[in-house]
């Protein structure tokens, strides 16, 4: 399929008419609408390693010759270029692909020309069919094959020569024929082909490549000052680690911890985000620093940078990595504030302006200023922080607020840790409208929070699942759904009682290759808000210390743990490409299939979305995208039960219930065995 | 809505983050996604003088900051920008327009900035609203409105000045606030932005704007060697200017002539497309050029150069333009062959390669090499043939098979014309794959032919007239709708008999602004192919001198003049922006709508599709497309017949006769009378 090789000259790309200035007359290919491509590529594609790129584009030429091309690609480190053969699909359309194999940046591009040989090739047939002489029309095409000596290597340049001499003989006109219409010549001939008038495509387009984790991956973000075992009492990066076995048993591989740095103390918000605090509250982390250090430090009652460090290596033996949150905020406390008064903004008073989104104010946190004159060494900064927390093991980060800082620092400031570090995972917690939130992706985060959590009925979930895995989007954008975060608990959440949790994890699990979710309040189905209209928990972690009761008879840890080992086990769950919905004659069951890209593996699911009620329905699967066909038996193998159904055709019935049974996460076995697997009718 | 204004200073279109070369942090704002723009900008769009360009952007920054924006537009003559202010859509989509009222080229772009004043100025209302002290706030927005001092207008800077005046002093907050939450302040201060750290979109844009007909226009093909009022007597330009009546009559305002040139003797073609001629066939005039000259010749039998010329001006006095046919081809008599070798292709035995689409020959016909090395001389020739006609009073072209020529060539030859006449229309005759068709269209040809031909279903017709229209192909491709022309006989013209020569001319001119016949055959409803499964005509004009009895009682002359008299007095009908389809319960009867912009002209159309039986149906009509409420009564008027309906909503009956009343061409007149029009009602 493909082959390294080196093009010293570049070809045309040139496709405007300048009479006057060139010799020879403009190239004559056009090679347009080439996809993927972001914004006329300005914005690379995403992959991970292992993953290909098809690489489909409009190649045509004015009037009737045959065309050939190649996919160019290669990777940073490479300067020659693999090709890869296009192949026509219909209506001027070609595809080529290519598999991404290194971190890093690739490059691709597109070369076509025109094939005289294999014009006047595909003429010759059609007048031998119509019965002329063919004579004259040999030594023209003698002429194409001579002048691809030179261009072929030597056994090939060898075989040439001997249609060439045959070509120019009278006598041998059918033998000549038969030459250069076999598929020896075709082969040939395509290798050396005379690409001296190639277009190459006017763009080279690009495709960030990080590790498997950046497309699959399954988070679980949790206050470590709230896993200490006696209750009331702060806990440490210590008692973190006695948590990790817990985490690995259920499957998470990505344990996300809130800022872990010391917590400023003027204007401390107390329990549920009152203004006045008592002494022994223990504030919001995000109250980044106070007289024990800032972004760099951790918060002396979690532990040391040591502690920390340990903390990395033990998650690391069970396969989790630790994800930093990095909110870019400080405390009134926070050595910048004294250091940099010049990164914060001065009120007309003379006061240091506070977060706000009038009328609501954020007393205990100041803002940066990235429009501060003395941007460049801010931005410095800021990158020394990233930097800092790669040196102590971290490769994994999740950014507040990142729609509040300019796009062009997180362009910046992603290519440079890039540079030293591509397999570096930055997630966007953007919760903003939505061109801002794709925007954040194209300039490089690999993941991004969702809308997921507002997402509930069944034409939601459909069409906002489908606008993420299914159009362009996916090209640049990583969906991590969350049904829960310390700030989100939705509405569905709060009425549907437990079901709700085991609906909206199913749902996460199964629908995106990426998810996570804020526990231990989420297997212990916590639920109350803060007040009636509000998404804000009651008594919220982020402003108290919680004692959770893990082994609590209604956990979810069973569920949320066979749910996770069946995305590990099921290929077709570790990405979003082959996402499809399937209808059901019930509103309330949801129904979608996800497959590798060989069919080798399939899992069909249906939700039940109501949490109140039993539901049953018929489905109408697709079973095109399930690569089954209308008249054969399948085995729907129900992984969370074990039960296994046999199935044929579209219409099957299914029951569901919200609390016993609120999923079917089917695998399906295309190959039942039937009396022709008996050796008698072999 | 717009005002010229000057702009020095090129604002920032680098958003790249480049923190070690630049002083001021990147610009903030993201201006993408403009629409119109084909393919990155690499091709204008398309108006008429009198138009309008709707320009749409995504247009947004990081956080919460208000924008504010223009769109930037100017004549290729002009050096300042105009602006046009845009207006926020939903979803960070922006939106301005601009009118189009020269010919030649329009540049348009978008230059978008954060305005920090109005920033300020929502907040505060917020806080306001909040019941907050405001003191400190005013103080602020203060530096703002002084900022602004300088770069209003004079009678603005005074009231700015009181403003600040006002926003200083703490006894005066109340009237301070009501002052900078005014409109006049708010307009003010808009006029007067800080625009240093505005962005401009990456792009210049184009726009092409040519005459009205290049939208709208009515042609008759019609070959003038078969004018003369004896039968078998050679026509001559003096015959066809005997012609015009009849033509003007009939509402056509594009006359279009076959080509004119002497025709070549050399293997020159007998009737029906015979190899062996007789000594008085005629030839077919796309075989050009012989002793008596070539592209820039009249062939003498239809007269001379000043013949020519009084038939230009004839028919400019009916409102008819003549539009000639250019076909880059030569007969092996034309002088070319001659004088210029080097411009064909010589075979391996000497002789020079006629034109052939293997098997099939054309023996009559040298193509032209345009991959010769002497390309230059040869462009500047075939430019010089246009110009030549266009010195002779042509301002229309037919482009015989411009899809076998170079694309970069028109793009070249279209570009040079146009510098001296921004009026000429290009027409192109390219029946070839979708995306040639396209590509030639945008490299500059204001119309083409299209495959309507061949489109009679009801799906067809919808889904492809929606695609021409209603897609952004629109912005570049000038649809040209023809039924017949000498080379296209479909079978639904064959078998359908002369309700099939109604109906499709009802629909094509009815659903494209630009549509054309090749007549008298349409008008007498000539219907006989050459043989089964073939569309060439039986006794085909190309070879023959033919004799019409344009006065035969069954011809549609007075169905053709009636639904052309509609056209000229419909604006609806004068463009296809908006064309929309409606449903009926029956798929014989097919419905459609086109308005003005702004619904002062409304034309409804119902066509039979069915050449053999009456049908009846129910619509269902998109009222929306319409601008008609549901409950509100509306007449029909229908301008074939006279009549008037009185209808109300969506569903009404309609009742079609394939040979009677092939089609309704209602006018919507949405005001009808009632009791409330009386004086007592006032």
């Amino acid at each position: 399929m493909s082959k390294s090789r080196t093009r010293t000259s570049k070809p045309k790309t040139e496709r405007r008419a300048q009479p006057k200035a060139i010799v020879l007359p403009p190239a004559r290919v056009i090679i347009e609408h080439v996809d993927p491509e972001i914004d006329a590529g300005r914005f690379p594609i995403k992959r991970v390693v292992g993953e290909s790129v098809t690489v489909e584009a409009d190649i045509y030429a004015e009037g009737h010759d045959v065309l050939d091309g190649v996919l160019l690609y290669r990777h940073e480190s490479e300067s020659d270029w693999h090709e890869s053969r296009l192949e026509p699909l219909v209506n001027d359309r070609w595809r080529a692909l290519f598999v991404v194999t290194e971190l890093g940046r690739y490059h691709y591009s597109l070369e076509a020309w025109i094939d005289y040989f294999l014009t006047w090739r595909r003429d010759l047939r059609k007048r031998i069919d119509a019965g002329q002489d063919v004579t004259v029309e040999l030594l023209r095409g003698a002429q194409y094959v001579e002048a691809a000596i030179e261009r072929a290597q030597s056994t090939d340049a060898n075989l040439l020569r001997t249609v060439a001499m045959t070509m120019h003989s009278k006598e041998s006109v059918r033998e000549a024929t038969e030459l250069v219409l076999g598929d020896e010549v075709l082969r040939v001939m395509r290798d050396a082909a005379d690409r001296s008038a190639a277009v190459r495509y006017e763009r080279e387009l690009a495709v960030t490549v990080n590790r498997k984790k950046a497309r699959f991956s399954t988070w679980y973000e949790m206050f470590p000052r709230s896993t200490s075992d006696s209750p009331g009492q702060h806990g440490t990066f210590a008692d973190c680690e006695k948590r990790l076995p817990y985490l690995a048993e259920m499957g998470f591989d990505i344990l996300y911890l809130p800022p872990i740095h010391p917590i400023g103390t003027t204007n401390r918000k107390g329990a549920n985000n009152a203004v006045e605090c008592r002494s022994d509250d223990p504030g919001s982390p995000w109250a980044i620093g106070s007289s024990d250090g800032g972004h760099k430090s951790v918060h002396p009652e979690l532990g040391t940078l040591d502690d920390f460090r340990h903390l990395v290596d033990a998650a690391e033996s069970y396969g989790i990595d630790i994800a930093l949150d990095i909110a870019f905020q400080c405390s009134p406390d926070h050595p910048y504030v004294k250091e940099h008064p010049e990164w914060f903004i001065q009120r007309p008073d003379g006061t240091i302006q506070y977060a706000e989104n009038p009328p609501k104010k954020y007393e205990d946190i100041y803002p940066i200023n990235f429009d501060t004159p003395a941007w460049e060494g801010l931005w410095a900064e800021l990158r020394d922080i990233f930097e800092f927390w790669i040196q102590h093991g971290v490769r994994i980060f999740r950014v507040d607020n990142p729609h509040t800082k300019p796009f062009s620092f997180w362009e910046w400031l992603i290519g440079e840790i890039r540079k030293s570090y591509p397999d570096v995972i930055f997630l966007s917690e953007a919760f903003t409208r939505p061109k801002i939130m794709y925007q954040l992706a194209k300039l490089g985060f690999d993941q991004s929070y969702t809308y997921f959590a507002w997402r509930n009925t069944r034409h939601e979930l459909r069409e906002y699942a489908t606008e993420l895995t299914q159009t362009k989007v996916r090209e640049f954008f990583g969906s991590n759904f969350w049904p829960n975060t310390p700030d989100i608990l939705t509405e569905y959440m709060q009425w549907g009682g437990r079901p709700a949790f085991q609906i909206r994890h199913a749902l996460a699990a199964t629908l995106s290759s990426n998810y996570g979710i804020y526990g231990p309040a989420y297997e212990l189905s916590v639920n109350e808000p803060l007040a009636p209209g509000r998404e804000d928990y009651l008594n919220s972690e982020k402003y108290e210390i919680k004692h959770w009761n893990l082994d609590a008879p209604e956990s979810l840890r069973p569920f949320i743990g066979r749910i996770n080992q069946i995305r590990n086990e099921n290929p077709a769950l570790h990405s979003n490409w082959h996402l499809d919905f399937h209808d059901t004659d019930n509103d309330q069951i949801l129904c979608y299939s996800k497959r590798t890209d060989d069919f080798s593996n399939i899992i069909l699911v249906f939700v039940v979305l109501d949490c109140f009620h039993p539901h049953s329905g018929w489905s109408n699967l697709n079973l095109d995208a399930l690569g089954i066909e209308p008249d054969q038996t399948f085995q729907a193998h129900d992984l969370m039960t074990g039960a296994r159904y046999m199935w044929q055709g579209s219409h099957n019935f299914i029951s569901l219930h919200p609390s016993d049974q609120p999923a079917h996460i089917f695998r399906l076995r295309r190959r039942v065995r039937s009396e022709r697997d008996f050796e008698y009718f072999l």
